[in-house]
């Protein structure tokens, strides 16, 4: 039954027809992409490790081994899972590259890791041992569960890409530890951090182990229901233990919460048919991305609960945007697009790519964004180097943070970059996200079809793939963006405008060359008229990427609270950025200490010199320094 | 020298030609103001006691006093603090009234607190006996100073009003233990939660003890050094240890501890001749006001560290505003008005009594809103009666909070809220809040001015001053509100203009009338154009009041989010309240899941038949049940 579980992919449904290619199916040749999973590569992943032994996180497995574990114990209780997350990473790493450091690296965090596994198959190292509290005695926060679920996800990408080993059989272990504790006849509990039903769920894809599905079905049909123990000031929202799945409308409390638990959610949806639940989840997606997502992507609106809020709700100033929420949307909407092969799910896919993915990690992947705000007031301060930084606030990349997911978070997934880019469905190669590189994709006919793409997407709009091989055929298909209005495929004699969604080839043979032209150039974008908090402001993007205004580029003594745009004019392109012409709001005069806020309703003039004023893309801001910033202009 | 500290004022400055009113000076005989008194004194008084019995918050002294401190303690850390206001809160009710029920109620309070003092004057039953942490081992949360603080200002009023006493003399106990464990030779730490300035600062001015004054003064000079252990989440500048009180710009972090920090450090700059310190202070005042305000005098713009935002930072549906914070910038308006005599001090404290302190309480005195913002998207559920209510969400009045400062903080304010309406300097005698009463006002020359004010404000401007007795003469200082253009003082022959600010008679004897006519006719007011989240927005005041919509009085079938105002036209006022033209937007149609930003630059039309709106005073909203509201109306 489930065909594509042996293939190195993160994701395999175990129903439907779609699958995404597995990582050894493209490499990447050159490009935007192929830039950032060698710095990954080259930098974040040991970055990473260095990080987590200095802090003494990685230990923690040494002294649970050990039996020392009355001390106090370094890192928060959920410290193991960024272990996980770096082991998956390397685990993809070694898998797409064969890289031997990678696999050495990974093979000495799985010797810690087993070391520490009890014998029933329970692995934490933070709880239930020598002066640690119980196992499972505070599933609200104690993050158990979710540790859990990374070590079943990390194990996954090792089955796939190397097959059965040591760490398979640690999260085999734990696997079916869980399942004895929390199964029919065990506690009735769910973990106040979901992940544990996307670990199940694909564990026992690629094990094929029917009663990991049940378990991960389990815990998502326990949830909604009140049981977790509320935290102050947080209610049941918070971990979306407010309403069932299946009768929520859209996601909200915790971000990252929610769609981990949404992913898991599909994945049991698709490989139990239950079809109320995936339109449920399909429902909420919908409902999300037209109220609760940002111009980049981004979503979770709050810094309180590192939460969505309400409808409309999206101020760029606060906005979260957490990158490991960036991460897990993308999680969630790869799932649906496998599963209904929809090209909504690939378009916001890419907008989380290029501006919340893309904007966390520095030019040389050793400094970080946790928060992914779309406006800066005030230059952000430099970041202490060796410490160990505040999460959400400052403006500045940082090496790490007290609680640090994003790092290893954006580690695995650089490292498997490709595997979303293109999805195969019978004799059909659909190209979802453009990067230059060669496919060589293994069809289930047994045939090999070779395409090489050639792009400098997103700079220029321009997608160029050529049929290297194709025994048989091969069907393309590229997605247009929905942004993409005017966009032309030229394959062959055919040279035609194609709408936004599918450029759609017939069967194309070895020799075959298809072009498609998007059109990249700057754009204005205007907010719908309920986003209360960038009424009146446009937006200019440029392709695929946002871009924005950072105080690097102002006319001196213009501040970035007065500049006002003139969206008469269109954008220029300056090649990968825009030109706006920009004047000065001139402020009401008042006297001290009076409130800001005056008698109406005229509004005050602009004044001063139209000046112009360049944009870069958001995804590169404050890599000049700390540095004002906002995506949103107010019109002038 | 401190020439009116044994006054029942809440506030004594040592230095300076200027007093407030005492609390005997005025009585109110009705109108808005007496009301919210009246209600105070009849049940929100008895209310806070029961919900404190019940939570055993008041039993915590019985236990400590009873060295039955091992077990489980009820309440946060700082409970105790709310017990001292509702002392302080029922010693000016006392003081005013004489009531017996409040001195009996007090004094059975006093015996149970008295009871839990430890011989050197120590009194906490948080910290320092059995089975609880040591003294003071955590400065940075603990709160044991911010909880003297206020048993400090309840001896104040206690000692004001009927002078020395038992609870006097455990709060000199507490004080100079307090000089002891942190003077020049003890501990060098502060308190996390400023508050023990302003106590020991008044409580030095009550008895004539300059030793407690040096100790406020040392803690203002102590803080601003880093020296707070840093709290998860929260950098410094949360309990404004990031910068000395003198180097500071504007205020920050969390927004009472700011503002009791200032009104502690606005006693020591005054009676400690302290002019840097005074100047500091004024200015922080100005750029808060400037630009860290809300429309209704609320501040705080962030619920994750209930604290101000950055300049600018004002959006309305997060607003934070939390009732204490609107009560503690009255704190400190009040001492720089004294100090300087400035009216935009009064204007600022009269915009927070009618549009934050106002707005907390229930009609019914039993319900309380904590949080205070502008704009609320979703109709918020009834509260539970009888359950602890998280404090910030809701929009629903809640009878009780897990933190519950801002019940006993209201009642302490309510109950003394005449001593802030009138202001004394030699034979001036100003009237700062308007309010129906009669003043009694003891010059310092021996003789007794009597006032008579009749007046129906905020609901129409008149005010009518009638001298009954004034051997001697006084002139009359009456405050015209800085919104107030077109005002009208009628001093007998002498009808004419005045502008914002004062307007001023000369001396007057018995028999003379003064007629102040102010404008309160509903207006627009638009915010300042670097204000992001009110954008093209505007709101209707009248008078001091600001107005709102609420869903209530929304047309069948139009979301809040859609209504547009028409600002070409005045508001037309309902005698109360005003009504506005509004139409609908037309939000532009969009394919499900489709991110909420379009192709610009063109705005969707407005559409649909104009309605009139009905605007209701803020400080009532929610009053007839769950609603969506907001006080910024787009236009149209």
């Amino acid at each position: 039954m489930n065909h594509h579980a042996s293939r190195p992919v993160p994701v395999a449904p175990a129903r439907g027809p779609r699958r995404g290619i597995a990582i050894d199916e493209m490499r990447l040749s050159e490009g935007f992409w192929h830039t950032l999973q060698s710095v990954n590569t080259g930098a974040t992943l040991a970055h990473c490790l260095e990080w987590m032994e200095r802090l003494g996180w990685i230990a923690n497995f040494d002294r649970t081994a050990a039996g020392d574990t009355a001390g106090p114990r370094p890192g928060w209780q959920f410290s193991d899972s960024e272990i996980y997350k770096l082991v998956e990473a390397l685990a993809w790493e070694h898998g797409r590259t064969g890289d031997e450091w990678a696999d050495k690296t990974l093979e000495a965090l799985v010797d810690r890791i087993a070391a520490a596994q009890d014998p029933d198959g329970y692995l934490n190292t933070c709880y239930g041992h020598a002066g640690q509290a119980d196992r499972y005695s505070d599933l609200s926060s104690g993050h158990e569960l979710y540790c859990t679920g990374h070590l079943l996800q990390a194990a996954v990408a090792r089955h796939r890409t190397v097959g059965e080993d040591r760490l398979v059989a640690v999260a085999r272990r734990a696997a079916d530890h869980v399942c004895a504790a929390f199964g029919p006849d065990g506690n009735q509990g769910i973990c106040g951090h979901p992940e544990i039903e996307v670990g199940l769920a694909e564990l026992g894809r690629a094990l094929g182990e029917p009663r990991y599905l049940d378990q991960a079905r389990r815990f998502v049909e326990r949830r909604g229901h009140g049981t977790l123990e509320p935290v102050v000031l947080l209610d049941s929202s918070y971990f979306q233990d407010d309403q069932p799945v299946l009768a929520a409308e859209a996601w909200r409390g915790h971000a990252v919460r929610a769609l981990y638990l949404a992913a898991g959610a599909a994945d049991v949806a698709v490989d139990t048919g239950d079809g109320d639940l995936l339109d449920a989840l399909a429902r909420q997606w919908d409902r999300t991305v037209e109220r609760r997502t940002y111009l980049t992507g981004g979503m979770g609106s709050r810094h309180q609960d590192e939460g969505f809020g309400e409808d409309w709700e999206l101020p760029p100033d606060r906005a979260y945007c957490e990158t490991c929420a960036g991460i897990a949307s993308n999680m969630v909407s790869w799932r649906l697009y496998l599963a209904t092969g929809d090209v909504r799910y690939a378009d916001l896919m890419e907008r989380t790519f290029y501006n919340v993915i893309a904007a966390s990690p520095s030019e040389d992947g050793r400094a970080f964004f946790y928060a992914n705000p779309l406006h800066q007031r005030s230059a952000a301060n430099e970041v202490r180097p060796d410490a160990v930084n505040a999460r959400a606030e400052g403006g500045v990349r940082a090496p790490w943070f007290d609680v640090s997911c994003c790092p290893t978070n954006l580690a695995r997934t650089l490292a498997s970059w490709q595997s979303y880019a293109a999805a195969v469905e019978d004799r059909t190669v659909s190209l979802l996200q453009y990067a230059a590189g060669e496919l060589e994709v293994r069809l289930d006919s047994g045939d090999t079809v070779r395409l090489r793409v050639a792009t400098e997407y997103p700079r220029t709009g321009t997608v160029r793939v050529d049929v290297l091989d194709a025994p048989g055929g091969v069907d393309l298909r590229l997605r247009v963006p929905h942004w993409a209005a005017g966009a032309v495929l030229d394959a062959g004699a055919d040279e035609r405008a194609v709408d936004p969604g599918w450029a759609a080839t017939g069967p194309l043979a070895a020799g075959a060359s298809v072009r498609l032209d998007l059109p990249v150039a700057p754009r204005w974008t205007r907010p719908d008229e309920r986003i209360d908090a960038v009424r009146g402001c446009a937006a200019v993007e440029r392709g695929p990427l946002v871009l924005c205004a950072e105080s690097h580029d102002l006319p001196p003594g213009l501040p970035i609270e007065e500049v006002r745009a003139d969206r008469s004019r269109p954008p220029v392109d300056t090649g990968d950025g825009a030109t706006v012409r920009v004047t000065a709001v001139r402020p009401a005069p008042a006297a001290p200490g009076t409130p800001p806020y005056r008698p109406g309703p005229e509004s005050a003039p602009d004044s001063g010199e139209a000046a112009e004023l360049r944009l870069v893309p958001y995804h590169r801001w404050a890599r000049r320094g700390g540095a004002t910033m906002r995506v949103f202009l107010p019109a002038a």
